[in-house]
């Protein structure tokens, strides 16, 4: 008999996965009574009566649809309804398995080895996982209050980049919550036509607005760019429905690496939402439903914050979405690393995950960062949780 | 602005990805009124009512483990489920979006440009599609009516031969119908601890044995062995839910590219299919409905063949699955080969798909093969294709 497997038989890209700090981290220890660690939808805006009827009912009626195989572009009737939803041709649109899928087929279809992938820095830990991978190396933008800040990229380019794909969150960014200017969306759109990169524009929560004006899609001023979006923020995860829109070019080299990935997404799943697609009415109610709860909680952090926190802790107030970035102002606490605050946290109950998990360029970046998830407490817990970091601070000081 | 996009961007992987022929073939025209192409479970017997129930039950309760994420391994108690209907370690199992999931992850973890993976030859399309765009060099091994020749991969092996892994479907394999012989699980298994490489045991159709006696899985023999089977034969594709075990070692690796992929199967899937569970009487009851199907359709067209087609076609009567893998015959028939059957057929209304669909070295292979599907035709229909076989070899002779 030989020696047992060991790691070093693993391939270039098992050795280029990421671990989730916040994974482990919640992993080691008994689970937090608070969290603003988490990046979950809240279970109580589930709509567990309506899906119960429209799963009774499809099932119930023998809908063939709903737990046969689809094809790998995903049932034709979802797809013609995505196209009307977002106005896009529905010969481009893909369904995935969760938007997360959209982004590893396109880095998969993309990127080799070597290849330069531009990505918002901090950026999405999802996206970063598929993406690094590759082998292509990773370079980060940095952001601002409105987004990937554009000028940068432009500076990057104009030296000499040449990368095959941009990714980033367009709307209430996962994790820095800032959305990307008009302005910048059209010098993004322009940059991706005179340089030759797709933009995967990740956008899961331009329906969360709950302030604000809805800004273009940068899919709207560019046929250069792959549009991901989906249904786990605005129905519910667990259904596990996204999809995509790409160009035309990429449509069927993205299908077949979706063959190839599992063949197609969840029937049951698609012929739910569909049904949903089909009550114009309910989506109004919904939406504002969660807009509202996401309000009351966004405003609930921002308003505890500068009440218990002023002059410590600075927040971006949200527009929408589910995540306030917060940094530890210099001033006062400058020997207070965001890894410190939340081991002094954690020992008081509250979960935080540190800015420095959505780094792209690796450790010391954001050491005095953190993104604050509002989504799933009340406005009553997430004062209690910014209570804990006070004391937490008091505790470090 | 920059000219379009062309193909030359894509990744080494997206130009190695394999088109699907029969999927190119069935779109080309008006459907086929009887197809022995496919390879779907018959919807007919899908337990729509039992479903319907069991779906209404968990979102009527609103069961948050439904809807929310779970883990990238998976849900724990469907984990733990299944751990003792397998009898493996709950720790080393992974809940995946169907099967394909599996070969994909693992194909990711496993293998570099460069590498060998061994694979069955004919072998299942999916496989060929997950592993060859990872650059490996996929060497196939012959097959006969004792599934995979381990002795030729023996052969390969004392020649110098290094595979990472050997792929191979043990029970009533697709395409090849065939099953591994008790003697040759043992060799493969000594095989890989010898020469220190994984095998992927794929058995999706073990559970639809309606002849014969069940085999021991590889995966009981080795620690070596990603086992790897799901709910899409016995329950219904739609949910998407498989499964696989895995090496200790392989563990970590497949959880982080499985989270990279789509964070997590579907959950309302997993919470359905862990709800079936608890019902060991029904499993019961619905296996055995699925067996009866089976071997009555399996019957009919190994009968049919036999009365319409005798010393034409040659088919391997199987003892489970849903195909059979059939070969024209030299003497009678030199000039015909499956293509022109195939052709002449369509014309009648037949949809079948070719041996060479499944080859693994490429054009040439399996020119006088034909892979049949009996799953989703009544016996009567299931006659009538094989007539419209019998006049299509009268058009061609």
């Amino acid at each position: 008999m030989g020696e047992p497997q060991q790691t070093g038989q693993l391939s270039r890209q098992a050795n280029l996965m990421r671990p989730s700090t916040l994974r482990d981290m919640l992993a080691a220890g008994a689970p937090p009574r608070l969290s603003l660690a988490g990046g979950l939808p809240p279970p109580e805006a589930f709509p567990f009566d309506d899906l119960a009827e429209i799963a009774g009912q499809l099932l119930g009626e023998h809908d063939i649809r709903a737990l046969q195989y689809t094809s790998a572009e995903g049932d034709p009737r979802l797809r013609a309804q995505i196209a009307e939803l977002i106005g896009a041709s529905a010969s481009r649109i893909i369904v995935t398995t969760g938007s997360q899928q959209g982004i590893d087929l396109v880095g998969r279809v993309l990127l080799d080895p070597g290849d330069v992938a531009v990505v918002e820095n901090p950026a999405y830990v999802g996206a970063l996982r598929a993406l690094v991978p590759t082998g292509a190396r990773v370079v980060g933008v940095a952001c601002d209050d409105d987004g990937m800040n554009v000028d940068q990229l432009d500076r990057l380019l104009t030296d000499g980049l040449r990368p095959k794909l941009c990714y980033l969150c367009t709307n209430f960014s996962n994790p820095h919550g800032a959305t990307l200017s008009t302005e910048r969306r059209h010098a993004l759109a322009a940059l991706a036509a005179s340089y030759g990169f797709v933009v995967i524009e990740d956008d899961q929560y331009g329906r969360l607005r709950f302030r604000g004006e809805h800004l273009p899609s940068v899919a709207s001023m560019s046929d250069d760019v792959v549009y991901l979006s989906g249904f786990s923020k605005v129905v519910a995860p667990g259904l596990r429905v996204g999809y995509l829109t790409a160009p035309e070019w990429l449509v069927r080299p993205l299908v077949l690496a979706k063959q190839a990935a599992d063949l197609a997404a969840s029937s049951l799943g698609q012929r739910i939402v569909s049904t949903l697609l089909e009550r114009p009415e309910w989506w109004e109610r919904h939406l504002a439903t969660l807009r509202s709860i996401y309000a009351s909680r966004a405003d609930a952090l921002v308003s505890a914050v500068g009440e218990q926190l002023d002059g410590r802790l600075t927040v971006r107030s949200p527009d929408g979405g589910m995540f306030a970035w917060a940094e530890i102002v210099d001033a006062v606490d400058a020997a207070v690393t965001s890894a410190a605050l939340i081991d002094a946290c954690r020992v008081r109950g509250l979960a935080l995950v540190p800015g420095s998990e959505f780094t792209v360029d690796g450790d010391g970046a954001f050491a005095r960062s953190l993104r604050l998830s509002y989504s799933t407490h009340t406005p009553d817990e997430l004062c209690e949780a910014v209570g804990l970091m006070a004391a937490a601070f008091d505790d470090l000081t």
